[in-house]
């Protein structure tokens, strides 16, 4: 027999590779009774059960027979930091939201503290959500990115770039070099890795632009940025550019496939054209969108062009959580309100978008995003035997419409387990939640 | 000091109640460090809990220091039975899905026994996620009438109406008698009350419709009905009717405030004005109308006329659960999405709609729907002393945005305890997952 270091045995495990993908058969969709196999972090083997008992022996084995196995949820947009405004301004129009409620608030609150707490937080709840990836735009990352390390989750930090002063940098000069020394730092990270991020197209002007431009290229790095967020952001962009910002963001060379464009809420048929045919990555935040009644991202329209959709919470400022479950919830939902369609982004494309769809957008769809013998085992594993969650026909429709994050009993990410039976095993739960019960009382008074 | 039956020590009470209502001042929504003393079932007094332990001694006594404690919640239109069919067909188009799927399976599986253990299962379903009241329409009501009596909730059961033969009845005379026996039998009932609930406009014609126009007024019993619910029903009601279905109804004299005019996703500037006029009830379920693509109810323009807005999970087989705290931040994002308006049905609102916007529906407003001295004690208690539950700013605004049914440790229904920290007290758990696993078995096969 051959030795593994970690054999996992599953009732039902939805894969979500590429073999099912091009299959014409649902059923291939499902793997019953099967194991895998790890060794070394990576995915060895996937087999039945009944094999791989006479295959292998492992160090330590886990029985998951009444659960549903899925590949670790990817949460390709937040701030995780901002965990800490969890709520903290609702029901309120955008701009006066922003600008009476959110900014004045990290103006007074954010440092390198905050980002710390904040981060641990956000990364705590992720994991205890079957999250094991997140895609992050904040200042003070390279706290954000120690945090992540420490945790073990996966993590893509963005290099923050704004053309205002904050407390993290002073101008251009100083965010590109604090997310250099950030992507020098971390390059040969297994786990951790850096992005661009500009802020927005209406928070950076050109010159900072044509510069990511050309150094994402250089570096072979993803670009991370809030785009087409609202109307008013669109009308903005005539009046000062003379052109709508995905059209001035192509004429500086950033809409390619390194793009991951979030929220795209106000799209014209020519602009979905471009999207596809330069493989841009859009990233949908649903619940963000309707809180702040930013628009519809035209899901249906998007999938028909085969564009890469991938799902974000955004921040807990506008959501309001990190819970990725309920977020391709709303997708699946939403894409069906608004497309008119019953059928439109059904149950296992949903749940792509939250796994392989997010790993392609971040260019890490080799390493992780779904459940195939030479990946990363990063696992998610969800507890069916719940009044809740039964009956259950269909066990990729029941992740998408009949499950909540509570239900999420284990996590593994690159082989290692973080979540067992809903105790984090890397993180102190009651030590974030007292730093997180201290800062509540400073930010309330 | 004065002898009470029970005393509740809150923390943060939200008593959603007609003072705070006609408040100005936001800060009156909330109850800080307050008791709710309870006898013979009833609200006999809230206070500061420094005066109740002076003024009441008390049977039992619990301190909620971690919670928050809001009306129960009312769940106004659902079909509890079909909690068995839980996600038995996804992202099919209306009339594939139930044509081809949710009919044949009635016709296949729903009898007494069927209508007993899902009635079971959603009651359970329904207690454990904070839900006191629900709002029924099914076959066997007189089977869900039994089981919500035993379990202590609060229901309103519809004397179920259709043209056509079902197992439960052959013809129109068949589902009126057997309804007004069920009445009659439970007409004396604290908890259990009727309601007429003539199926749709579409499965019921004139006559037996103008009979429960006649018998409703007679007896003053609300009537519950599926109504505008897609665009391809009022199509059909002009061709057959010469009228949409609103029109037709009202023309029949159903059109009043005793109508529970349930999805209401096509209304025209005129049916909102004479709903208004009316003062007839819309019930919204907005997952279901995403889920099956059937359109978005204009919740933002019904408020604004100031018509009574209530919320329901509809059944298992669109939703896919039986969760109230879910439906409620769906509809106050929805709203807000739908409105183009991000201050559209905010937190507390959205909440009422729950509550006691739901009892006034269903006339019982005064004995439930908030909390005031001399109403039902029907309360839900939601426990936030958790990483996912933190921070929290406003106590309203995180139970409607940043709260998960899991959260409900307790649960009251006239002044009985019903769930006790997460345990159901007068229902076995074990025995309804049990019986929920041998229907999967039998359906799926």
């Amino acid at each position: 027999m051959e030795q593994v270091q970690t054999l996992i045995h599953g009732k039902s495990i939805i894969p979500v590779n590429a073999s099912a993908e091009n299959s014409s058969d649902k059923n291939s969709r499902l793997l019953a009774n099967c194991s895998i196999a790890i060794q070394n972090g990576r995915i060895l083997d996937i087999l039945p059960i009944s094999e791989a008992t006479k295959k292998y022996s492992s160090e330590s084995t886990f029985d998951y027979d009444h659960h549903i196995i899925i590949p670790g949820l990817i949460n390709a947009h937040t701030h995780a930091a901002m965990t800490l405004f969890r709520g903290l301004a609702n029901d309120l129009h955008l701009m006066e939201w922003l600008e009476n409620h959110i900014w004045p608030a990290e103006r007074k609150w954010v440092n390198e503290d905050f980002v710390q707490h904040g981060s641990q937080l956000a990364i705590a709840e992720m994991l205890r959500g079957g999250v094991t990836c997140f895609n992050d735009m904040y200042f003070f990352a390279e706290t954000t990115a120690q945090v992540a390390t420490k945790s073990g989750i996966r993590a893509h930090i963005g290099m923050i770039l704004l053309d205002f002063p904050t407390q993290y940098a002073k101008d251009a000069d100083e965010y590109f070099s604090k997310g250099l020394a950030l992507h020098d730092q971390f390059k040969a990270h297994p786990l951790v890795k850096c992005t661009f991020a500009p802020h927005a197209p209406y928070t950076v002007s050109n010159a900072p632009l044509e510069r990511v431009a050309m150094l994402a290229n250089e570096l072979e790095l993803p670009v991370h940025m809030h785009l087409h967020e609202t109307q008013d952001e669109i009308a903005q962009s005539i009046e000062q550019f003379k052109a709508r910002p995905l059209q001035r963001l192509h004429n500086i060379g950033l809409v390619n496939s390194g793009l991951l464009a979030v929220h795209m809420t106000h799209l014209e048929d020519q602009e979905i054209n471009l999207l596809a045919e330069t493989n841009t990555n859009v990233i949908h935040c649903p619940q963000s969108n309707l809180k702040l009644a930013s628009g519809f991202c035209p899901v249906q329209n998007l999938r028909e062009k085969n564009i890469n959709v991938a799902l974000g919470t955004d921040s807990c400022a506008s959501n309001d959580d990190q819970d990725m479950l309920s977020e391709i919830h709303s997708a699946a939902l939403l894409a069906k309100g608004v497309a008119n369609n019953a059928a439109a982004l059904p149950a296992y494309d949903a749940l792509r978008c939250a796994t392989i769809n997010a790993a392609i957008a971040l260019g890490v769809d080799q390493d992780t995003g779904s459940l195939e013998i030479g990946k990363s085992a990063d696992l998610t594993i969800i507890d069916v035997n719940t009044l809740e969650a039964q009956p259950m026909y269909d066990p990729v429709g029941h992740v998408v419409y009949a499950t909540q994050r509570n239900q999420v009993s284990d996590v593994w990410v690159a082989g290692k387990q973080l979540l067992s039976n809903r105790k984090l095993l890397t993180l102190d739960e009651n030590e974030i939640l007292a730093k997180t019960k201290e800062w509540n009382q400073k930010i309330k008074n």
